[in-house]
């Protein structure tokens, strides 16, 4: 599969753990938040009840590191039937704090992938989370420029890339998301005929897992890195 | 000042407290935090504390119940040395959660003003927040289909709404914001070269009270009840 400017017209990108490092983050505070609860409750059980409850939380809370950390609070709660102490849920507020003030780690080789499609194609950003902590990660990225559109939804669903195509005239079939998630960045703008690259990350979400081996769809493909991607798009690189 | 379809074609509505009652359920709230901590602290402390936490939280949170949340939790372990129970902080994220299930209370004429005005207005929403409680809260409110954009962002200064201008290729002569808040909702657009018009709600944040008393302003007006604004502009209704 190969896209040139005349097919191929809008590149868009997820953020977390597509350009940058995020799981990793979760996953790193979801072991201290083990740590500080391992006299009550083993690993896998605690990892069972704080996705059930961040599950449950997630039509009242939306997605992003703020209802993480009062999933968190409220798991520890119910868990420890009441016995965490004070210091310990003030240590899960602070550990969901240095989380929204975490260094972006950009993933390799994304500046010079925006930097080449950049001169041929429109690049937007589509990313889902907390508002405000977005915006600030797009910010102290310093990618922000390379886009020209940047949206923050609160789900991925079919109908929400529909309603950002909509809003800027886009047509599907000159489209494509490229992303970490199947369920999030792949298998929705297939159902609405745009085009999606899968570029998996180390770290997945369970509820963003989806078994996609062997997957094929004739508008998708699936690449290990995001340097990749070049390869398939026709940029000034390609051309000289 | 009157306002026809030749001078302002896009007319914006801020939601919490313009359109309908929101600070009266954070005011409850605190109230009920206020009972939760009367053992410990008094209520005006309370409040200041609760409000120093807030703004000091307010980088890293933005605006809505969910940092709202956080901060009570955080004020309580603050004001009672830890000693708070486990289930008050329990009772506390239960607090949050009935308001972020709050039934939409619309303000009175809302629904006629907007439709009055959707005939020959550009009708847009601009608030600020957390992402999926403003959304559900629009869907609740029955409300969205008025509004041509809605935008939920997550400051309201001169820059942020100068941005929402530019996204919509909107020229701010030929803009009118209208809300209950003299700093979120007029001051910054007055700033911009647009126009403001400014109805009190009954209650008023600490963090978005700015003294108006006297306040003028070629492009401002202040006015008691949204029904008053189609007395100033050219609708269907006042042709006839």
């Amino acid at each position: 599969m190969n896209f040139t400017p005349a097919t191929i017209k809008t590149i868009a990108f997820d953020a977390d753990d597509t350009l940058w490092v995020n799981e990793s983050y979760f996953q790193d505070v979801e072991q201290q938040f083990n740590a500080l609860l391992a006299k009550y409750v083993s690993a896998d059980v605690l990892a069972d009840r704080l996705y059930a409850v961040e599950r449950t939380n997630l039509a009242l809370y939306g997605y992003g590191i703020k209802g993480f950390m009062l999933s968190m609070i409220e798991t520890a709660l119910e868990v420890t039937q009441g016995l965490i102490s004070t210091k310990d849920i003030q240590q899960i507020i602070n550990l969901g704090k240095v989380m929204l003030r975490q260094p972006i780690e950009l993933l390799p080789d994304v500046r010079h992938v925006l930097d080449s499609l950049d001169e041929d194609y429109t690049l937007m950003l589509i990313t889902k989370g907390d508002l405000l902590d977005q915006e600030t990660k797009i910010a102290r990225s310093g990618m922000g420029d390379f886009f020209t559109h940047v949206e923050i939804i609160s789900e991925k669903n079919p109908k929400d890339y529909q309603q950002v195509l909509d809003r800027h005239h886009i047509d599907p079939s000159t489209f494509v998301m490229i992303g970490n998630s199947m369920r999030s960045d792949v298998l929705p703008l297939l159902e609405i005929g745009a085009y999606a690259i899968h570029i998996p990350f180390k770290h997945t979400w369970v509820h963003e897992q989806v078994q996609d081996d062997g997957f094929t769809h004739p508008k998708f493909m699936k690449l290990a890195r995001i340097a990749q991607v070049l390869e398939h798009f026709d940029t000034p690189i390609r051309k000289s």
